[in-house]
């Protein structure tokens, strides 16, 4: 009689014929004899809704009372989920994140789970209860409501996971589980059956959007084994877990392809130490997220200057050149050059660490369909480049099928 | 520096527009140097919405959880109604039911007050904010979210005075305060400036529909003092307080006429001990709310008969029929009679126990208007008449005009 815990997304509870579809999987799951967590989002539509009255009533709606009306989103959902399943004739009780014992720290819209005291959520399975627990809130220890933020209700999952020490958790969304590439792109991608902590990260921070990267963070740093699957079929899902001996045999788990980034270029920066700081101490502070930074060696005898290149998120792109124009004073650099038209290509796999020459291979790759490369950043299990955009789909492809076919 | 606390129920906080003129109101009392806590119902048209969701899931949704799924809708109101006040400049900050230290019995959907610890509320006020509290709703002490039933925020804004030691207690709702009649029906009817509970109560028990009896009888039983008042403009409204000697002065309060009545007569029915009994118990067995009964002394010699009368919502009158068509063989009585033509008139006023000759008074003036009475009913500060419906609003105007013109 194992303990699983369940998460199903907005769009797997949209609404009451979805739900019932939930509720009918749960009841199949506790006929095999398991006990089941159960942990849901907000039904989609319905935080954009709340988000939307709020901005009626002032520009930055307060964070905490932010909370407060989030959180009915989540409420709304297990009162519905556990109807469904009474109406089956299954014994189910909701739990808001406050009554499942879930305690955050205080900063509220992006709250951090403190610990969780699962007293009540195992009175409730004891009870033979299905416990249905709203995904992504908690309170502070003072009882405020808090929400975690993106991909919270994955993270309250993760969470519940190793606080209740079960023995699976799984991610119920709308994709079969993992893939090599975007199916969308590479129709010869194919559902990965497993992948390590580190290359989910990766293939997450290199914008494959499957789930945000501080929940599977949590589940590594806890060594709690998920499974992504879909909640529209009965297809085994991808396991996510600690890497393992055998996973180093994959050279390349898979490729991913980011069509979101603009690239900045800083050119003719004097080169002396504290510039490149100041640049990005200045983006930080303006909130921007800068994901590749590249610079090269300095040229120029007397004064020497270097160029820096880096890549932010599209929509930060306005933000972000404003900020480096407002520098040029300070800097004295010689001219600022945007491209929007680029595509972020990487490749992970923790495979990546035991055999060499993959960036080679990489590049040999694009090469061969006459692409140029940009930028090039690389860690441990990751190499990354930017190409020009028009042609990121075909090298994605080409990509795909030198190392994944 | 009073401290005040403010209801407003679902149609003052209908929309967006509609909280931003209630947190403008909360912001200019609060200018006047008041502490001022608020308690808000669901925007009107949320609570059916929900309520439809669930149905959609199983025709009688669980009662546990129906107060997990209608407590979000208060929770929202909460949270946009500090958004609208931090948008004004004045500090606020919301609370659940359960935050508020509200607690209640476990019967889920028409939850009693058991207590109220309102430690919270203090800091808070302390501190300096609006505090604005989630009507309708509280928690068990196992900490289950529990709803209070009709005219729940009423009652927790007057239990909250009370717990508080509020100074004033203020319902705000669409109408300007409590009226001698209904000026839909009678042009004449003036707004009163103070009223006694009991009138109050029997005027609600009477039809009037300004607030629940139940909140009525809490005032009373706390000696909460509380002003009823319109939303919309800035017009004084009625005060229901304990009676006074002066109160005994005005012979009638009010004039109410409930047009939402059926009337069922069992004719012949034997008159021995228990037969009463038999036929109330059997509609209390049924949840039918029986309102006026009226049972005559008996006639025929051998074996004596009477005929018992009452009356039951319009709603309830096919289910009242078979109730007592099914206790025939039982009980043996001759037929059955309904009438759904008919209205019932009440007047009411604290003054009738000082002052003889009332009821007299009003038989007469309707005597005189041709009016037949089909049964009478009284009590120490109420007389109640059924006639029938199409004379029911001549009637009242005649009564009104007899007693309060």
């Amino acid at each position: 009689m194992a303990l699983i815990v369940q998460k199903y997304g907005g769009t797997s509870v949209a609404n009451t014929e979805r739900i019932k579809n939930v509720a009918a999987r749960v009841a199949r799951h506790r006929e095999n004899g398991d006990r089941i967590v159960v942990v849901v989002s907000a039904m989609s539509g319905v935080t954009d809704g709340l988000i939307k009255m709020a901005r009626d009533l002032m520009p930055i709606p307060t964070e905490r009372e932010m909370d407060m009306l989030l959180a009915t989103g989540e409420q709304t959902t297990i009162a519905l989920a556990a109807m469904a399943l009474h109406s089956l004739g299954v014994p189910a009780i909701s739990l808001t994140g406050a009554q499942a014992g879930i305690v955050t720290d205080g900063v509220h819209t992006k709250a951090k789970i403190l610990n969780i005291t699962p007293k009540q959520v195992h009175a409730m399975l004891d009870g033979g209860h299905v416990v249905i627990v709203a995904g992504f809130q908690g309170q502070t220890s003072e009882g405020h409501i808090t929400t975690l933020g993106r991909g919270g209700s994955d993270l309250t999952a993760i969470a519940l996971t190793a606080a209740l020490k079960a023995d699976l958790c799984q991610i119920y969304t709308d994709v079969d589980g993992v893939y090599t590439a975007d199916p969308r792109v590479i129709p010869n991608a194919v559902k990965l059956d497993e992948i390590a902590y580190d290359e989910m990260l990766e293939l997450a921070g290199a914008g494959a959007k499957v789930m945000q990267l501080r929940s599977v963070e949590f589940a590594k740093k806890f060594g709690v084994i998920f499974e992504v699957r879909s909640s529209l079929n009965d297809n085994p899902g991808t396991i996510v877990k600690e890497e393992t001996r055998s996973m180093e045999d994959v050279v390349i788990r898979g490729v991913s392809l980011d069509k979101n980034q603009a690239k900045l270029t800083v050119v003719g920066v004097p080169d002396r130490p504290g510039v490149a700081a100041g640049i990005f101490k200045a983006l930080a502070g303006a909130a921007i997220n800068v994901d590749m930074i590249v610079q090269n060696v300095s040229h120029g005898a007397a004064k020497p200057v270097t160029d820096v290149s880096f890549t932010v998120d599209k929509a930060d792109l306005l933000k972000a050149q404003k900020v480096i124009q407002g520098l040029k004073p300070e800097i004295g650099y010689r001219e600022l050059l945007t491209n929007e038209s680029i595509g972020k290509l990487s490749i992970v796999g923790v495979g990546m660490r035991s055999h060499s020459g993959i960036a080679a291979r990489l590049f040999e790759t694009l090469a061969g369909q006459e692409i140029n490369i940009d930028m090039i950043s690389t860690s441990e299990i990751k190499v990354s480049v930017v190409i020009d955009l028009a042609k990121a789909e075909a090298a994605a492809r080409a990509v795909h099928a030198a190392f994944l076919e």
